[in-house]
Formats: structure tokens, sequence, C-alpha cells
């Protein structure tokens, strides 16, 4: 169960209204990698975690900080929406010059959700559940988080740039500051983790049912060995269990395939042909 | 540019059809973490890619790799689909009694698909480009092909063992190895970057702008503190940069919000109430 | 900012596994009228809130209460979609026969979910931010949210005879309980706000501005004239303003359209035709 | 079955062109509270009606209305987009100033539709049925289409005070009448069912298999009790079947849940963690 | 504007219940393919027309009967869905046999839709309007029309032959029929317009301004040359202004690509990599 | 499998950055007829292939050939959103006016992508699998590969003429060659497949089980008959099977419906209305 204080976790106060950057911020609130997927994606593992309290705490902790963030997001939106002086405000209503200030608006910040914030994308694209996973391996769900607040984090520090209003740079600081903790806390959990499983995901799969002799060469599918240099194809391979190979001209091992007619009540291309 | 050579990377034969199984074999095909996903994610990872040579022709080698992952899954799929003895199928024609057989298939490989693999999911959900990232910064990417690969690889295993067709096992055996081999490429590719960057994702945003003073605390945003015993809630911090902390009440920091009433031409709610 | 309280706000604990049920359970938890609809459209009416404080309060507070029932579902699905006995279940694993267990599952929850609760409806739609509405008029909004739970009733009420598992129906009762109870809160803050506003939203349009002669006309467009005998074609309107006709042949008032040619960079169907 | 006429139910004729706010526009059609939307959520709930006849044909006279205004949007939009005279556009034709006309316009009305109208919205984003609810339960339905016309309403006069082209304002006008008509109308049809059913939907469902002890209670999930002067806290429940009551501190009733480990197929997190 | 008239265009009578055969059916109502499709393809095709008044007056005829087949298969899917004897329902409803009986149904049929059309596809993803085009270019969009009822009739065939009512085949034989006029219509058009305009679309463009050299060359992009031996690799082309011919080793023409670092507040890889 | 060769196909270097342009031109890489989904399409109609050799082959190497479309229109994306001199760059990074530099982009190429391409289209809608179709039936998809080349090259054409960068047209000059022969390539499959199997899709389906009095009917839904001067109105229809005729009047031949009442655990309307 939950419950709402009413105050921010951190202020959410811009100098000034900015409708275009209110657009622009709705990227991390709404999209791929926004406040949103995060929430979302630490509460589904958390509920769904068949493995020790610790973790389902710990992930229901964070999602449930994430829901702050949101919020924090959400407000600030709102308010870079606003219209200042009220006077002017009637005065806009009058004249149609408001269809001007709305150039680089989102027109759906003002048509549809009356100057507030929405749970959609930087582009107007609705939030969409696909963007989270909970797997039911710890392991390969704290991968999944650490990319996400990777991706937040760089998200988050562009749009920093973007503006110089010092009342969003501020919260932006904090939500940067906090994305700095979330990329080392699931680091931290994934060495745990790595140090009881090993690396490889899942390791609970008996490796002899896989073709281990591909299990550590690199494909050069292409002309060129550029590739080669990288730590990637050549050394000891980072599981522990063999050496990188790269293989410069790699061939294939499967069949030429040639598929079954189709039955009839398919009515695919007539066989004699 | 690209060639196609007709032959598999690896054997797609199938023993016997099982279009139930198909339908489910879809997921790492056309779904969220399927092969449709990394291959795009690859190669327009590889396309952007404004770092060293090496790494763009690394990215486009491992997505020239997934299209032939695409491929053989296709191929597979379709064989699955089959209906075996010509005579038996044309029986089925004559009779309603197909419409049996088509219980647990996803409908659409018949109606729409006239028996062939398509690019959506093991729900019929098609493929979706919000499933990939290519952000410009190859250390947060190469974070996101790491989970790509686990996810990948864990749904994969699954698969495995809903099926005992020696056939298909034979294929998956091939492709979990390879995915053996991308978790591992891609650590070992986020071993060499980090060791020139740093843990934290951008590097090369300053930290004294953000609020480091919440950069290295877990908020137990919960009753109860099972979560203060994981390796996130003290010791050193992966980034090295300080010391995990845990904050055991954690208070807000920010106002509690008012927002300024909407113009008249937005006709919110009226002020008066 | 909000805070977790680990035990749930009712007990969500099944009799027994049915991943069957799990599946179609999903439609109130990652529905279009599902608990993510209404937690996410009463938490974003509440932050972009503009007008009295207790409404902002209100629908913060019943926003909150839906992030419990969110968890609640999760919980039951995740439960649904348990193997019982440990032993059987390592006797399924050796064996192809899981492969009949999940006949009627939704395949996601075993290859993607590994046995979790996920955000999507029952045929495995992701939820998306499309299903909800934050519009700035909150008599507007009240109208959506006792539309979402007289949708979101309904279709318990249907799932709650869909199975006789006494456990899963005792969490239902109490979901339909509250359900009753956010139909009644809603209609009650409409009743406020039309007894301020009037009825028809938004109220600060200047009617004059309007065709009048067509606001309270029923068009019957089509032969026959059932449609006469209902409330709506005749006797006072509900807004007050005027009483309700029936048209019986409506006719067209409009032009019949020409549009001019596109220019040349368009290339559109050449002129000449 | 159904027929057109030629002429539009009203006249749409812009006074001049202006494909920014055709880009608005789009809203209005085919956006989640657009005309398509009514169109085809009117339809199916009059094509599934098993209640009386008038109800279908009521349905199903006014979704055949709201083709009539999907037309008349259609229709403007198209002469929204047009370019004044045809020698102006051969000039623009030689010259890539059209680069710069197209600066605020979607680009998809130039690329992909050639200046004609889509089915999407002002964001680009296209129209989806699962904007539409068509339950199988009238009164249910009707507070869905009571919120449509309502939010759809809000839109239109919005778009109206963005521009002070004549034409268009008085196409829109014509809208926004039907728009309280249609709200007027789906409130009498409300008014009509509650009289025979009651209020809660569905009416048919025992409650006293429902929790009834918190069918009537207000939850207060937050800090602060503003929340608590509302209609919807105190005094008799709109169903008259009980008093609203205000729970300041709602309490957890269910378990701390504990979820058993998955089988080992699924390749959970591995048990000894 | 429209009008509606009750009877349906042609007879839409199962001769039984079949739940599982609705699921299926749905596709050819909201699939990519289906009638909704056609029906909003051919009506924005009709409302953008920019040409002669004879190809609007015929795209809207045809929209317009497009309207009427979505109203035949959704009525019939409602028919399907039904439960026969009302004594037997009543039976299921206290028991929990009805958990069964919607085995192979789409779930949303009952719990969303009351046992009602909607308007999603076969596996229940809602339709979309990106399946429709509308390009201001009569020839391209007649080619678009032909290729829709070619999959649409391709489709209905299908699931003629899955069932053996005859209730439902006689109803799918008028609309085989239909699709059968409706690409012998397609065809007719196109060759009307391709006789004044030529073969290649847009024929406005200066064909100048293409690299001619490859206007008329097949690309062997791989190993192996079967498809030399098709009509497409020699011969006279089709636009009546080349010859085919068949490349059988294609090299690129084009630089290895080496992109510029990024700007600094982008923080992409660090350019000292 | 597939190899990649390092050059591009053709070209794709810009005269100068113009990121607003970057936009559009994501419209024939990842929107409903752009690159990606012919790739997409022609690559899984060519693993899907059940008939001749001949066909899978020339289905892969255009789809193999489509890659490298793909490829260079990411390129030329991420140039366009290139930012010249670095020094110019560096001071953009201090200051704020980076801010308006980006009003016309498309956000999530700076925010999310690091000025890369994505694969989305010109409004940042994500690529779907539903652009695409692989029926099974040949005749069938090369009709929809024909409307997929002619849509594709007419939005390259006005693509071509927004842009007088020199760099850009003379890539896009490129795609408009090859965009001919593809129409011309389909075109000649097409005709190839006609002479064998006739007109109408699927050949295969008994012509005597459709409703043949309707066959070659054209229907005039509307008032006024300009329809009736077409090709498709009169003469013998394109099949060879018949002549097409006019109904001036059509009417409905089907039944006035009356659905059964649901089910009681259905819930819907109670029966007593």
């Amino acid at each position: 169960m939950f419950f709402h204080v009413k105050d921010l976790q951190y202020r959410a106060v811009p100098d000034r209204p900015d409708p275009v950057y209110a657009k622009k911020l709705q990227e991390v609130l709404g999209g791929q990698y926004g406040e949103i997927s995060v929430m979302m994606q630490y509460l589904f593992q958390g509920w769904n975690c068949r493995g020790e309290q610790k973790y389902r705490d710990m992930l229901l902790d964070i999602g449930t900080e994430e829901i702050a963030h949101v919020e924090m997001l959400a407000t600030m939106i709102a308010q870079l929406l606003d219209k200042a002086p009220v006077e002017e405000q009637e005065q806009a209503a009058k004249d149609p010059i408001i269809k001007d200030i709305m150039g680089g608006m989102n027109p759906q910040h003002a048509i549809v959700n009356g100057l507030g914030a929405s749970p959609n994308d930087s582009v107007g694209y609705p939030w969409s559940a696909r963007y989270t996973i909970s797997s039911g391996n710890l392991l390969a769900d704290f991968r999944a988080n650490l990319n996400a607040e990777t991706q937040g984090r760089l998200q988050v520090v562009r749009l920093y740039e973007m503006t110089d209003d010092a009342g969003v740079r501020d919260m932006l600081s904090f939500l940067i500051a906090r994305d700095t903790m979330h990329q080392n806390q699931w680091a931290a959990a994934i060495e745990e983790l790595q140090q009881k499983e090993g690396f490889v995901v899942p390791s609970t799969f008996n490796q002899e049912f896989e073709k281990q002799e591909v299990s550590h060469q690199f494909l050069n599918c292409s002309q060129g060995i550029e590739s080669k240099s990288g730590r990637w194809a050549s050394g000891p391979s980072i599981d522990g269990k063999g050496e990188f190979s790269f293989i410069e001209n790699p061939v294939p091992h499967g069949q030429n395939p040639t598929l079954n007619p189709a039955p009839g009540y398919i009515h695919g291309t007539p066989m004699n042909h």
C-alpha cells in the first residue's frame, strides 16, 4: 500500500514559463527512458520478485522514489506551460496572437491537456508498457535497470544544457545526482549477484547443451578487420570460461532452405508455377 | 552495402511441424528482446557511430550477423507451420477439421501470413522501433546491448525447455551460444570504455553541477529495512567517488505545489470554485 | 513524495494456481480500463490541478490508493502463475509436458515475465498512456473518471463470475466495493461542480457563439423513428436551456465540396485529367 | 447499409489557407476524443446493442451523424492546406522556398498526404481503436459517451479561440452546438436508464457479494485532510444506499506478500540466493 | 452527409454460435486489411480528392459501401458470440463451467465487449490509422486499393474454408464477390489513369533528374543467379522506356562513411577514445 | 546469411547540415512507406516463399538491396544533424543559444539519439511491423510491393523538391531511379504471374462459391451519378469474366438485425428495459 506526502521530494520551480522547453522535458517524463518507465519497471520487478526479500524491498523502495520523480517533472512541466500575468492572458484570449505563442509548443499541451503535463514523450508519443521488463531473473533485470539509468542520466544531462533557467537546472541537478546513485546501485547489485551466479545469464542453463565452439567467437561479417582490435576479439572472455577468438571469414553452416508448398486451403501461390 | 549468401548461418530444420510452438517462437523473432530488436539496434548504432572506426565496424559486424539470426528463426517458424503429407492436407481442406487444428495457433499465421513467419511477438504484437536505442554514447548503448543479450538468452533458454523437438533444440543451442558470446562481447567493450571514461555515464558532465550530497544515498521509501543489507547500501560506491549510505527515513525537500490558474482561453475549471 | 507500506491494502491469495485465469485478470490490471489507467489518470489530474486544493488532494488520495490496487492485482497474478509442489516442477522441467500446461496461458507470462504479472491487458497488448486524460477542466475529467470506474467495475464483476476460486473472489469483492465507492465519489464531485457551473462543459464558452438552433435537436439520420421515443427526443433539455426536438428528416446545410488542385511540387494527380 | 449525400452537413470553407492550424485541427478529427472516436464508438455500440431497438436506432443515428462531422473536418483541413494562386505555386515549385513555408506544418501533410487530411491527431499519432468502448452495458457506455462529448467540446472550444478565421469559426460553432446537444442527449439517456436500474453499474451484481463496509468510504491516502471538505466525504451517497465516510488514516488489511520460487525451467534467480 | 438504412446490405445470420470463429473473423473486420481499413482509406481519399469529381464520387461510393461491410461483420460476430438457449446460459452463470467455454475465445470479447464485436484484429490488436493511405496522387492510391482488395479477398477466402457454418459461408460468399468486383474496379481505374499518365508514379517528375542508368537494372545482391530467369531481368521494361538488365555482381558506388564527432553538449562518446 | 561491405551503395554526403530537413527525411527511412518497410517486407516474403526458387532469390536480392538504402538514409540524416566547425560547437555548449537552433528539429534527434538517425518517421512515430505484409500468395504480395514502391517514389520526389542541397538531391536522384526500377520490376513479376493464374487473387478459390451476380457491379451508394462515367462502370471487366454494370440505386438484401440478450454473467443492460 502507498501513502502520499504533499511536499515534493525536491524543489520544482522554474524561473519563468517556457512552453517549448516543456515539450522537450516530456522526454524524461514519458519517454522510452523517462521516469514513468523506471517507476513501472521497478515496481513490477518488486511485485514479481521471487528472490530474497531484500531485493523485493530494494526494488519497491526505488520504484516508490521514482513516483516522486514523475511527480516533480509533471509539476515542473505544468509551470513551464504557465502564462505569466493574468491581464496579459486575458489580452491574449481576445486576440488570435495566442496562435503564435503556440508555435513551437506541443499543440496537445494546450488543446488536450489545458496546460498540464501528459504521460507522453517529447514528440507526443504515448508512454507504452513495452518500454519495461520484469523477467523473473534479477540479474537480467538489474542489467536492464543499469541501462535505463544510464540512458536516463544522459538524456537529463542533455536537457540540462538546453536551458539556462536556474530553477529548472536546480531540479535537474537533483535528478542527475539520483541517476548517479542509481547507476551505482544497480552496478552494486549486479556485482553481488554475479559473484554468486557467474557472469552469463541465465546461469542455470547447462552449457553443455549450447554449441560451445561458438560461445567465444567474434564473427567478422564484413570486409576489413577494424573490429579485430577491440577487447572482445582476443584475450580471456569475461565469463572466465574461454578465450575470445576472431573469425575473419565466417562461413554459413546451415542449409539452403526450400519450404514445402502450402496446403490448398491456404490459397498460396499455385503449385504449378 | 550488403550481400546475401543463400545458406543459413546454422541449420534450421525441425523434426516435425508444431504450429503452437511456432507461435511461441515468434517472441525471440519479433518481440521486445527478439532478434529484430538487436539487428536494428546494432545497425543503427553502427551507422550513427561518431567514435573510433573499430566500434563502428564491430557494431555493423554483429548487426549483420543478427540479420542471419532473424533469417534462421523465420525459416524455422515457416517449417513449424508446415502440414506434413500433402494428401492429409487436401483431406483437411475438404473438411472443417482444420478449424480444430488451428486451436492453439496464432490465427494470423494462417489468415494473414499463409503459414509464414511474421515480424511480431508471441501474442501477435508487432515489432516496434521503440524497442531500440541508439544514443550517440557508446558506453550507454553497450549497456543497452548487454541487457538485450541477457534478456534474449534467458528467453531462448526458456523456449529450449518448452520443446523436445531435436531439430529446434539444435538450432536454439546455436543461438544460445551466440548470446553467450554477445554477453561476453558487450561486457568486454564496456570494460574497455569504462577504463578510459570511468563508470558514470555520461562521464563528460561536470559533477560539480549535480547535487552531490545525494549521489550515493540509498533512500528507504518504505517501512522496514530489509533493503539495508545489500551491497548498494554501504561500502565504497562503484564509481569510486564516495561511500554508499542508507537513509532510513527520507524526507521531502521540495515545495507543496500550487499551480497558477489557467488563462481564460483554456477553459479550465472556472476560477471562482 | 510517496511511501510504501509492505502489507497489501487487502488480502490477495488465490486458493490455487490458474495460469489461464491469470491471463484474463490482466485485463483489469493493464487494460484500457484497468487499474494502471485510473492510477495514472488520477495522479496526472492531481499534479496538473489548477483548481482548489481540495480537488488536488482528493485526486492524489485516490490516485495513491489505485497504486495499491495495481499492487494487489500484480501479486495475485504472480501467484496464479505459480506451480505448486516443487518436486512436480522439477519433473516438469525434465519433460516436455510443460509444453501442454502452457496451452491456454499467455505465452509471455512464461517466456518474457518468468511467471510474473505484466503491465499488459488480457490479449497481451501493452498499457498505453493514450488510455488516460487530464484535460485541465475538472468537470470534464470527473466525467472521464466516472466512466472509468463504471467500465472497470463491469469488467471486474465479469471476472468475478468467471472463477470459483474463493481467494480470488474475496479480493475481487474488495475491488468491486471500492469501485462502488468511486462511482459514488465521482458522481458526488460532478454534482458539486455542476451546481456551480451548470451542465454543459466547458461552461465558460459564450453560447451566443455556437449555432444554438441545433443545440437541442436530435437528428434522425436513418429510416424509421424508433429513436423518437427516448428521453433525448422531447421534453426539457438537461441543461435547462431549451427543449429537445426530433428532426425526422435532417438535411445538409453545407456545400458540395470541390478542392483546388495541388501545387506542382506535390505531384498529385496531373491536372489535365 | 449507408448512403452518402454529397452536400456537407454544414458549410466548411475557411477564409484562407493556414497549414499550421490544419495540424492543430487534426486533434478533433483523429485524436483520442476526435470525431473518428465518437463515430466508431457509437456505430459499434449500435451494432452490438442487445437492448431495446430504440437504443440501437439512437446509437446508429448519432454514429451516422458523426461520419458527417469527420467529413466536414477532413474537408476543412484539406482546404486549410491549400496554396492560393496557382501562379505562385508554380513559382514555389521552382524554388526551395517551399521548404520554409512548411516550417510549422505537420511534415506528413505534405510528404505523405499531398495536402490532404489524415486520420491522425495533432502530433501525428494515428487514430487507434483502443480509444473506443462498446461494453454491452448501455448505461456504462452512455457514461463513456457523455465523457467523450465533454472532452470533445472542450477541445473544439479551445481550437475556436486559437484562430480568427471566420470560416473556420463558423464551422466550429456548428460542431460546438452539436456537442452541446450530444452532452444533453447522453445525460438524458443516462437519466432514463438510472431511473430503471439505479446508479451503480452493473446494477445486476448482487451487492451482498461485495465488501460493503468499504463501499462508501473515502480513504485519505495522504497527510493533510483538504480532501475531507468535498461532497464525496460526508452526507448520503449518490446511490442512496449509504453515507459517505472519511477515513483519515487508512490501514492495510492484506498480507506482506512472499512469492514461491519459480520452477527450474523458468531460470529465474537461483534459489540459493 | 450520410444516412443509415436499417437492413443490412446482405444477410448475416450464422447457423450457430462459435466464439472461437468470432475471434478469427475479427481479422477481416479490424485487421490491417480488414473492412475498417478500406472504409477509412476510401473515404479519406474521397474527401481529399483534388482530381475530377468522378473519382471523388467513385471513392465515396465504395467507401460508403464498405461501412455496410463493417456493419455486416460486426453483426455476424455479435451473433457468433451468442449463447443459445437462455436456460443453459443461466445454468452457466451459476457454474464456473463458463470458464471453460471461454477457452479459445478472445477473452476481451467477454470481459471488455460483453459479447460484442470490437474494432480489433484476430489477435486483439486495435485497428490503427497507419493501415491507410491517402497520398493526393490517385494512381498511387488506386494501387494501394488494389492491393488492399487483394489481401482482403485472400483472407476472406481462408476464413471461408475455416468454417462449415452455412450462414457464415453465405455472407462471406457475398463479401468475396464484392472483393472480386473491387479488384476489377481498381484495376480498371488504374488502366484509365495509366493510359493518360504513363506507368511510373509520379509521372510529373522530370526523369532527367533521376540517375537513369540504374532505372532498369536488376541488382543481384546474392550468390547464385536464380533471380535472372524472371521477366524483370531482361526484355523491355514495363514503362516502355528501357530494357531490363541483370547486374550479376553489383558494386558499391558510395563513400565509406566517417561521421564528425558530436558537439560537447551532446555528451556522446568522448573524442579521445 | 549476410555480409557487409563498408562502402555505401551510393554517395550520401550533404552540402551542409540541416536538422529540420533531417526530421523530414526520416519519413522515407522509418515511415509507413519508408525503406525499413520495404526491406522487412521483401526479406520476410523471401524467407516465407513456398513458390519457385527464382521468386525467393529475387525477393531476397531486392530485400538485401533495401538494407543498403536504409544505411544510406541513416548516414545522410546523421550528417544533416552535424554541427559544422568544432569551435562553434563549443561556443554553443557554453551558451543556451543551442536552445534556439533546435527549434524546428525533432527534439529526440538531440535528446534521445545524440544527433543520429532513428527508425522513426517524420513526426517521430516508431516504425511498426504492421506496415508490412507477407501473405504466402506471391501475386498478392507483389501488388503490395508495387504499391509500396509507388508511394515511396512519390514521397522521395516530394522530399527532393523540398531541398536545394545538391548532395542530398544527388542521393535522392539515385533512390528515385531505383524506385523507378522497382515499380517496373513488380509490374513485370505481376504480369508474369497473372498470365499463369489470371487476374483475381486468390485464383484458386472456386468462383461458383461466390455470389457471382455482384462480382462485376458498381454500386452507386450516393446521390448523383458522376461515378458512372469511369472505366469501372461499363465495358468488359478486367478479369475477362463479365461486364461491368452500374447499379444506380442499390438496395439492401439483408435482415434488420435484432440480437439476443446476453447471458446473465455478462451483466449487460438488464433485459426488462
